[in-house]
């Protein structure tokens, strides 16, 4: 890809021509024919918002670029009522951050300060460093053993298809610290949650309300070194992290349309989240997911559907979900007139299933898309779908939720990390789930389909 | 391999029962079977080195702490007459780094001083940067173009199974800052000489001759997205260095033997270098090399050859050479009784040739090992042996020179970065190294084998 890339000239600033929507006719696979990554829209979208924009975290200069950035390109392929709807983010900023061995011998330990963790004092943390294995042995910690030490969490997460160690990992990064917080320790390392062995740190929120002691993900290789040398002896590290919270600051939500021919009033949401972690490009992100939603209502825009596409591009998921949030709550007296909602959160794969969660008699009227994606390799799942972390709230309005769940085998490679960059992307996995997009969102925009409504939950997610 | 390492404790102090040396008369290539890591001798003393030394530059505290590990390895592992020859090494030590695009949009990029760069002001350079495609390209350079700017060279470099693109890229490293600095040029940036796509930025030395500016490598995607934003615009880059030479350090040779039964005094030298670049933790550079020459040595001791054979483990490759330097001269008067030398420096892969460069019947002699050579898979090569770095005034004082050709696809993936770790380790191809490596010293180490002597020549490396 990096050959390829090298050669590559910035995208020009005319768009391009949608292609036809997908047919509903046809029912076979068809062997994807080699994809030209310039073609891919999606592609050169989230390639062009890693480039142009950057790290963009909730409340940083990058995130305000981000609002224009998507602001202009949204004008540039032709959707309509194409605005900015104010959000006020919570901010969280990493300043210079070092972690190192220093007994049994000196190294560098590659680390990154999880989102919201506090600072260290300037003169670092050293301590003894003690291994626990699980959230389980995290818990049965006490004074007498953790007291006065820094513990190291090493969980090790495995690649799927559909990333499902993740949601087992992944609560390390905020349980773990209070655990270790409530038994006196004075700081925590968290094996990077990621699938990788490549000297690059993960990071994540820990949630504001986790636990006030400094905490930081290390590189899957420094965990296992780490664990190689404590089962050798006594490892003592000094962790320096300078991480400050400012008083939040004004993001947006973007938002722009496929205004529907006969039935407008009525709208399918296509989101994605602008933010972005600060150490990467946020390529895979959710640039991806960014490209994909504004490439797949592109290709509306030449012949819409009889519904409105809207497009919402969340703020602030990374650190808060505070965009989720402003959008429900500026758009309340319309949620019944959301006939479903889509989030496309999980990278640059290739789509393998989609899933409904609605009302009755949802499923059924969904087989009506098995042949158009069996055709992309796309499967109709039988498990009702998760949706996504900016649709929570949507979905806990009634509001039906659709997923295409993508290959997530690699996601978790260069998830938070200084390599979610355009490197990441993988044209032809954007290339298909742009057209499985497409076909999804073609569907629910249709004037007679019927999702139902999701029951009414004002504690769902 | 990570989850495999995970779960490995560390190596026992027990030396490994030497295996019976490579029996000569297989003439077919056998289907490696499984190989279990902890029984590859190798392997487990990269790993060692790299977890209980880690980063050793010449003159470091890294440095004296891998002279005293190799001293306890050679007497573990029965070698004889184990002990340190004295080596006053330059020093070159790195300090904090960073380097970011301030224009068009602030972006961290990847950087790490070469080594032997001089610092920049504490407030950093910052200037515009222009790219340059080749170092005949760098040479037209004028002050009307450079002067006052940051020159950034953009040399792709492709991988191969020798790695010959190694040679044709390298020398921007020590030439391009050169030419930047003639044409007015504040600092350089050098594309990482790497073959990978990955976020780190290769190392090296750009020698102590070279330019006295500022000179870092960017990481290769850094270096494509620097490219495609220069496509669209000016660029400016903040670039800030620490770096600090300090008064010669003493570090030392490391060199044990297996005495020769019948024919002590001529002696086959297999070299390996123990210093490595600060940045990861020497593993492929060249603990690799160090494991495979003390694995094969080590199989030695239960059944001596006629001859001895050396172990050198050089000190200062990387940053002067001067561990080889100080070899020549320490042995001098016994340089005649080396009746070969080979040295091991290209990593973790298998070997897929054998090269001899010595006297007229060198090669004839050479085809005696194609029968055991060919049934480790490793074909005899018609070219003649380069040669290491580190033996180089060996072949000028007419030692002849034998060459292991290892895989070296994937060595300039890590090479020189903070991946060079356990993780980039091949336990099988360090196996079938280190049974090649033994036939080729057991071959030269056999009283009758007469490979010559080199032409004298004190200009030749």
């Amino acid at each position: 890809v990096g050959a390829v890339l090298l050669v590559l000239v910035a995208a020009c600033s005319r768009p391009p021509a949608p292609h036809p929507p997908v047919a509903v006719a046809a029912s076979t696979v068809t062997t994807p024919a080699p994809v030209d990554p310039e073609r891919v829209l999606a592609f050169t979208l989230a390639r062009s918002l890693s480039d142009q924009v950057g790290p963009r975290l909730a409340g940083s200069p990058g995130d305000a670029r981000a609002v224009a950035w998507a602001l202009r390109e949204m004008k540039r392929l032709g959707l309509t009522d194409v605005h900015a709807e104010p959000v006020a983010v919570p901010v969280w900023e990493r300043g210079a951050e070092s972690c190192e061995i220093v007994e049994p011998a000196a190294r560098r330990l590659v680390a990154t300060a999880l989102g919201w963790s506090v600072p260290t004092p300037p003169e670092g943390i050293t301590a003894e460093v003690i291994e626990v294995a699980s959230l389980e042995e995290g818990a049965r910690l006490t004074r007498d053993v953790a007291g006065g030490k820094i513990v190291f969490y090493n969980i090790p997460m495995a690649p799927f298809r559909d990333g499902r160690d993740y949601g087992r990992v992944v609560p390390v990064r905020s349980k773990g610290p209070v655990l270790a917080e409530k038994a006196g320790a004075l700081a925590v390392l968290v094996r990077s949650v990621g699938t990788d062995h490549a000297r690059r740190a993960h990071t994540g929120s820990m949630g504001r309300d986790s636990a006030k002691i400094p905490t930081a993900a290390i590189s899957v290789p420094d965990a296992e070194s780490l664990h190689r040398l404590l089962v050798a002896g006594p490892v003592r590290v000094r962790l320096s992290l300078e991480t400050r919270t400012r008083p939040d600051a004004e993001s947006a939500n973007v938002v722009g349309e496929v205004r529907g021919t006969r039935d407008p009033g009525r709208l399918v949401l296509a989101g994605a989240h602008l933010d972005a972690w600060d150490l990467g490009t946020g390529s895979v992100d959710d640039g991806a997911g960014v490209g994909l939603v504004l490439a797949a209502a592109h290709a509306f825009t030449r012949s819409p559907p009889a519904r409105t596409v809207r497009v919402v591009l969340f703020a602030a998921e990374e650190n808060s979900g505070a965009g989720g949030k402003a959008y429900v709550k500026a758009h309340e007296p319309e949620l019944g007139r959301h006939v479903a909602a889509i989030e496309m959160d999980a990278g640059t794969g290739r789509v393998y299933e989609a899933r409904v969660r609605g009302g009755a008699g949802a499923a059924g009227a969904f087989a009506a898309l098995r042949g158009p994606l069996a055709a992309l390799g796309v499967e109709i799942g039988t498990e009702p779908a998760g949706g996504g972390a900016d649709t929570g709230l949507l979905r806990a309005a009634g509001v039906p939720a659709i997923d295409l769940r993508q290959d997530a085998t690699a996601y978790f490679d260069v998830h938070h990390t200084v390599d979610d960059l355009p490197e990441a992307l993988d044209p032809a996995g954007l290339d298909q789930a742009t057209r499985a997009l497409e076909a999804v969102l073609g569907f629910a925009a249709r004037e007679e389909v019927d999702l139902g409504r999701l029951p009414l939950d004002a504690a769902a997610k």
